[in-house]
């Protein structure tokens, strides 16, 4: 056996259960995501990183939809698969548009693109913006 | 002399001299960041680059600063340094509060410690984020 | 025709063999793994990286497992599917346990996360850190 | 004005230096690294971040040591020059000889290598690594 | 629905099959691949980054074989699945041996792993490196 | 003390003056650079390295030039600043024009925009690229 095996909430301790009961009922969903499942294999880092996106996601400073784009923006450059589609739905939910959709991945592929030509030309960075 | 070297606006030809008068209008500032001094060594790519920038970074579905937040979310993710430098400095001239750049971080470390989880963990995508 | 295709021991070099004879019997294997039977269509490479891997991999001042799990952090940090699965694979046998993969995962997925809170806050290197 | 700034104990808030004098408890140390100083500029990332890294640099399946050196094999992988100068630091504290560093570093860059040769060849996983 | 979906030709906007003829043309192709087809879904995007893929991959002081392999070894570096098989496919149009695959996915993966031991190491630049 | 030092020829053990000789006169220059210094830390590691690049970098299917390019699109993909800056002086030496340089930057740039527009856009293999 080598992979971690997903945990379903009828074979979870009371300790996940809770942690799924919280997902299901802040996000309105009747089962969580498979991401979830797979990190209930260890208990404290799935409370803690629930705890985390929990704070983290919710509205403040930034509204959802942003922050769901920021998300997934992040997950397309590092090329997580898994990442990247349950963020693309995440976003859509809370909003996203395909038109919206095609200027975030615009904005993603511009900035991986000129990440390496400041890379490559080795960039000083202006005074200016030091200040 | 291994490094390209910055190209002044005097010491510009006409066709990279059109550019930056572009990027000055467009922006409104006196000088051009060092980031075209440097690609104007190749007039093709400072001016591609340049041409596909100001259109990706238009308002459009986006706003502005919602633009400049996913562009700095990626330089951030790919650490580059002189793209964090210039694109904080964006986002901050777009309206980026304290509290909103905190928040972006938050939610830019996150995603990136929840993209390893999900590859170390080997989660498979769940059937209903395909549909 | 697209990809390279995967050399079996039977359709071997006797350059190919040799290696592959090595593999199994320093790992006590009825078989190589797919990643040797690909890189055999280039037998420098193939030679060159088994030499490296079995040196490295070796025990040392760090022993075999800490080694399979820094190997299997890479991977991980990396996004490389094949890796990942063949990684912790072998820090299974190498003893580790599924405790140990859940401290393992928490730590790379923290590093990931703090790596880049200290690129986004741009952070200078401590004085006391260079001496 | 485009770079945040650190925040020194003397100018901390109740909250943040709550946090300090965690950290400089913990780690037995007089003052905290750059790194909590900047994100003091947002206490509630501030406190989570102390918190995660506290409980999972914690001594469990895994000890200490081995922990700093695959926290560092991580920041070497994503080339954060802040994480790999602390983290270096932080596994030598910890134990880790100059031969362990030479050994980690090793298996680092040919971790990073067959990365490289697994994607390039497009490997695909072995049924028995499934299982 | 989370994915946008492929556009064929004939489901395909005037605008879009402008495009699509451009690159049948260009490449001497009865189709185009999945790639266009996928970003037909934001026409701006499409035409954008044909027009710059067309001028960049076209012969100049670079021949394309040689472009072709620079292409390939960043998607491999990056860990992009669909990139590095269509790239691989696209260097073997233009004429890469296996020979001259098998050299370049040496290089790529030494890169890698140097790449890393330079970060390791915390490698200074060397002054005539700078001159 | 955190970091490693490097070691200059005149305080070096046999075997790393060997492999300093060897380097000086493969490439015919009276020192070596940082990196080797550095690696030096670790004997085992300077000579397996020298060798694979010394190997990998000799002309072949593929000459030096191209080579040489392709390790800096590697270096400039990552974000390696040392890296960027020797491979960059060895590609001049090599014969790397500024106008060939442009073209580099270009591809590069290109194919790390398009690679995140491919991940994003989760575009699936065309059946014709597996073949």
């Amino acid at each position: 056996m080598t992979a971690s095996k997903p945990i379903e909430y009828r074979d979870a301790s009371p300790a996940v259960r809770a942690v799924f009961d919280d997902i299901k009922a802040t996000r309105k969903v009747d089962d969580v995501n498979n991401f979830w499942k797979y990190l209930a294999a260890d208990p404290p880092t799935l409370a803690r990183t629930w705890q985390g996106v929990k704070e983290i996601m919710a509205p403040g400073s930034l509204d959802v939809l942003v922050k769901e784009m920021i998300y997934l923006a992040v997950s397309v450059t590092n090329g997580c698969g898994y990442c990247t589609a349950s963020h693309t739905a995440a976003a859509r939910r809370a909003g996203m548009s395909e038109a919206m959709f095609g200027e975030l991945m615009a904005v993603v592929g511009m900035a991986n693109e000129t990440n390496r030509l400041a890379n490559g030309y080795r960039v000083p960075i202006d005074p200016a913006l030091e200040r």
